[in-house]
């Protein structure tokens, strides 16, 4: 995985795109890559999304990983130290014992 | 990162959430935090929101990241895989030679 | 209807916002409440979201059209002749003939 | 204004799509208008964005706005009320006193 995170740096890199990539505008574009995605399910059940947009749903996602990764990046984030760190905050927001099994958010009554 | 990707999945089985995870909401759930992540920037420029926001966009590009391996394992989908496959999607639509130092789409003119 | 329209720009104008009202942040503004308004649907069924998120459902899509509103009136235009125009333009994509009972979108196949 | 709504009502039934307009589809479209819409604004100053993308920003906004018209109509809410309720519950939130000519959240320090 580490291989492909700097697969996706030199890709910026070879094309000098660095000097765009303002933070604003790369949230700005994870969002709309994360829109075409949902794109995808609009008017369809999840398994009717799949069976007819299969191909276009793995490359959005990718795109949404590629933008957050590069996001990560401009903003000189660690991602497995900021992925670490929040898996920790949702688990002390999401107690084992009080939501397993539940679908309820966090500040919803049991 | 494969460890940390592991730990996503851990903490969504903890929880026994695998029951309520179609692939329609994981995309829902996945704009609703590019759109949480793109707040930070709302009204602001790139350095008042880094300067003011700086950890919560850390968690909410988590959040993107997390909702991103979750759909993706969801679906069955090789997430190293997948995105080398679009790198290469999009090696052939921004050809170097082209759009080096270039901000244009690939549907833009010249 | 016009004079609701009215108030929207007088709730603006006694606060003295429209210094802050650049198109591109109501842009970001307005997909952040169309965000917040898909939240109420987020792990539901419609029924569902209509049962629990009614109220916040309609505060949310009043925040849509209120933003829809200040955007509209910060890139002075007509918003009555802005819409016609684009039914105008749906229908010439969209012909009674062609897609009267049908759901597919205007570039797929019969 | 209310002939216009009229008019986004009939588009719709002249093509009997109203079977599809389920409210859950309806909230993730006018998201996915509201994406489209920024979308214009990407990588650009709203400067740029308007001498490039006037068009097209009017036609977005457009079909932001006659999603949202849809929504209320499936839902049953009346337009006009629902934003007035809207706007009384954002001036408790923004009392001119306290938040004229600043740009500040409700829930941010003075």
């Amino acid at each position: 995985m580490n291989q492909t995170i700097e697969k996706i740096i030199q890709f910026r890199d070879e094309r000098d795109w660095k000097q765009f990539h303002n933070p604003k505008d790369l949230a700005i574009s994870l969002m709309l890559e994360a829109a075409e995605l949902l794109e995808n399910f609009q008017w369809k059940t999840s398994d009717e999304a799949i069976a007819k947009n299969m191909t276009n749903i793995e490359d959005e996602l990718a795109d949404v990983m590629i933008y957050a990764v590069l996001l990560a990046d401009n903003l000189g984030i660690p991602i497995e130290q900021m992925i670490l760190n929040k898996i920790e905050k949702n688990e002390a927001k999401y107690p084992v014992d009080r939501f397993k099994g539940s679908s309820r958010k966090y500040n919803e009554a049991e």
